[in-house]
């Protein structure tokens, strides 16, 4: 069971839920987020738990039993769907949200071009790398905050909101100073200090599934950044790695459905990721609308073959057009827009 | 290179086109099929090699380098879509094609009614298991001949043709006069000496991809079929095995353009297999024809709760009649019908 | 639960025990060996299971429940190891066993030599395919019965059992009159009309785990055999598919420890084919041993950069020399010998 | 190519090295460390790459080609095996090191009885966690600062040298007032700003293998820290994950030699991880040894059925003197010492 604490329960009224739990011969664990702190009741004991005992006590929002592991994240806890605001449309809802831009921010020209172009041709945001995950110390490591900043000139510019990926605890809040939605990457998607702190820096959260991260894992993951009170996250399907070598991963478009029905968060697609290049890009875009998905996250690039990263997989911008005209029909074939 | 003979090249002509690799330094490899000798030439030599000097010879039909290990297989080889006749219509033609039927046939009533039942909600073939490759001996292995019997009974009903498993060699002759497409499964993928009985009896055949076989092993498979003088084959993704649990297998997605990108025959999607869960398997259907899958298989029963194998997996009619009705508007959205 | 009838139980008796089991309200599931019967019980019902009520019924040898799928292949039903005689040794006794040989036979005279070279290097048995599963079909194929005779004639000169692969059941015959021991192949893992068809043969089998296939999966094979009423059954780890590039396979160390806790047959281990590259052969051979493995198979080849197939992987005579030697020395450490 | 500086080149130097690259066509990457710059020479350029032209620069240590992706951490650039120094031993030297201790510590007393239970056994160092990545945030998360004061006791006590984790760049300072090893786990092996901090702390450094990283991967995260002009690391294969479900990883015991072949870094296992029932990490221990690791890593607990995290695969202090007797015959068999 779970006790979710209201938000301005006093210490006090926290202690005597906390007492109460080991009255009733079960062990306390506390979760405390910026906004609320949340009690967990693990172990076995004789006494049985009853909701009730705990929803009446000063300060408690709410006590409920959730049969799976990630509570806040689960439908269980909150079978509507989460609606994400991101520009004026809401991630979660009917229409489809499609993220566009390079996987690395280049220059403050390159940025706003592209920017603009993505724009044109229908996208809701702006994605963009300066700081960036790389196998190794000798490749390109992202423009930092110099390239936030062009970011954030482009969205002075367009209007897009920005999504731009943050890789370490200490640079959370800067990094939230230019942009809209944190990006958690893949390989950082059990960096748990850094799940707390963008967590705790209530923004919204775009958070990636790893490599070798089971579903499972990636609910987990989002509950920790729901358990620092932050419930604005939008969880994403890129790719997982499997012994298959035509393509950079395995798309795993299994865990769009099954995503959707175990959790009440929106679920983003990454074709780009998942199957690393670019002519594959629009059919994996297409299926993953077709599965459900509420939004996706692309690369575009003007001139992919000299792009600083990730060139193989990114659309340029005819390429970009024609997959958000084909994106717009398999979404209202499935009852969505884009 | 590859050196394929005429139909009707004597032995002599072949032997001439071998004496003819040896001198020219390199080895002779002979695939003797049922319809035509392929000579494949491997190996290093000074001498250069030139198709010319190939393609002229008496009794060749073509000779040709092919960059990849798959050779008939490859669109390099032979660069326009494959069509496989099914039921007046055409597997890798505008029309998306639905394969139907419960995962076993469990008996002569049961089996006639899914098939009217499949065919009224607008299915191309009925599907259905004689003989059941099953991991453990001691579940049901499947009904034999009986059952295909049963499946024969249900094609005079309703003009369905089937699309039944063969596990063995010694067998593919027999099933072959109940059945109008030789199913190869995942487990069979690399049973040799079954795709080349498959390939000698010129069936047409449906070849599932393996739990942990690439997609390169795949098309390798194909092509053991296809040097037996068959092409008429359909390739089937039906999920790989990765570490994933909340899902029976992980649905390749990526495989489908990728195929159809590398072989120039048509591609099938089996999302029974590949999600596990009846309540995933239209998302997946329709992502499958997103991404230009030419045909879909589904498991469909009449009491899935009841089904004596993949009950789990299976659409009741409803189930299947709604997926038909949603297959359809994905399948003109991306300008296709089904 | 399961009922064992007896070796020489007659049909009346067997027809007793279904009913008796239909009586009971459990459906009978009939696994019809060459040497016994084995009913197995499932369902559910509201009576209880009792063995007594079977076990004391003519013509039944034994009765009792198995908590896992595999049951005559389990320590629970079994606890004792079974020994598999092997050239005056016993797989799954103290001696460590080790079967070395070529891939593939490629001539008389390189068998019969490579017989003398690894016989006096203290190897139990030769190893030698005839048939080779090859993912290519224009690859080496194999000489057939005639690298059978090869086989047979270097056993005549050194006394030294052959072990070799069948691949169809049809074949299973043929080759049992040349072969001490037949080879499941891991493609062939789960090719269940072929483990019927060694089960009956009442071979000794060596049954080769398959590429994605989980150890559960492979017990479950072994069952097929031994419920054909043949136990001398000898499993083998020769490495799974995983992600990583560096090797041919990933060796399953765990599954020697595991298996060897879940079922009485004893456990082989394939370095060569499970890292793929014959200098890493010797390092995995001596682990393979210090995790309890009670032998191993081994390709050797006089000249591998010359071999016909898997040359990268096999050792030559020195190199298999200098494991023997490796491999003994860490034997003693364990408790055993070599 | 990469260019390796002298640790006290001036800017100027550097600077200059910088512009000849430029000069010569191709694009230069600076890794600056905290104790030396790299330089490397990337992009194609008709000016052939000469190591002469470089080597004899002012300020310049080294200029080499290397044809594999991590430099530094190769066995092309640095042949001889590194040794790391712990504890009077050297990790990479013919003594194996067995680093041992719980998964979490748990209480003051505990801490100090483990270490002294260890030490008697043999351990050259003990492990203990005070910050725990944890999937549920739920979980226990380790008692954090106060827990490394119990390691600091521990270490007082006993004169082994501590091995703990540290999970954020912001704590690398902190807890190596406490450690004499930072462990990187799993879970950040891709945590490039992690590894750059534990780089440039100079401090030794264990680093986990990820669940889904290559051996590459492994090598090229080493790289980072090896760039920082830290090269006291140890790597640990600890399983990778797959799709077997009798054991909580795979190990993948190929790793082991196939490091040891490309890197001179020490090479440790870590079998309680990579298997997760205690009942199995002996054989596994051993098999780690007989495959040349040059030391493991165990996981002891006192009471492993209470343990706060991990017990499932914890040797209580009898199964870790009898693992401890077992790895010294093995080791002495492959002619190293315990």
């Amino acid at each position: 069971m779970i006790v979710v604490m209201k938000k301005d329960a006093s210490a006090q009224e926290i202690a005597a839920v906390v007492e109460r739990v080991k009255q009733d011969g079960y062990e306390p664990h506390l979760s405390e987020g910026n906004e609320r702190t949340i009690i967990g009741l693990v172990g076995e004991s004789p006494t049985p738990l009853r909701e009730d005992n705990y929803s009446s006590m000063s300060g408690v929002d709410r006590a409920m039993r959730v049969s799976v592991p990630y509570k806040l994240t689960s439908r269980e806890y909150h079978p509507h769907d989460t609606m994400v605001a991101l520009n004026g449309s809401k991630a979660g809802a009917s229409k489809v949200l499609v993220i566009a831009g390079p996987c690395s921010v280049e220059s403050r020209e390159q940025t706003i071009e592209i920017a603009c172009a993505v724009k044109e041709a229908g996208a809701t945001a702006l994605r963009g790398g300066a700081y960036k995950p790389r196998t190794s110390p000798y490749s390109f490591q992202g423009h930092g905050e110099e390239g936030l900043k062009w970011l954030a000139e482009a969205r002075e510019r367009t209007g897009l909101p920005i999504v731009t990926e943050v890789m370490e605890p200490g640079l959370v809040e800067m990094v939230s100073e230019y942009a809209d939605v944190l990006q958690v990457g893949a390989r950082n998607m059990q960096n748990f200090p850094l799940l707390n702190a963008v967590g705790a820096s209530q923004m919204t959260v775009l958070l990636k599934r790893g490599m070798a991260a089971t579903m499972e894992d990636l609910l987990m993951s989002a509950e920790y950044i729901l358990a620092q009170g932050d419930s604005k996250v939008m969880l994403c399907e890129r790719g997982i790695r499997t012994f298959e070598k035509y393509t950079r991963n395995t798309f795993d478009i299994n865990a769009i459905p099954v995503l959707k029905a175990r959790t009440h968060l929106p679920v983003i697609a990454d074709p780009s990721h998942a199957v690393g290049y670019s002519e594959f890009v629009t059919p994996i875009a297409l299926a993953a609308i077709a599965a459900g998905a509420d939004g996706l996250i692309i690369e575009v690039h003007p001139d992919p073959a000299h792009a600083l990263s990730d060139g193989r997989q990114s659309l340029n911008y005819d390429g970009f057009k024609q997959m958000m005209a084909a994106v717009s029909q398999v979404a209202q074939a499935v009852g969505r827009s884009a």
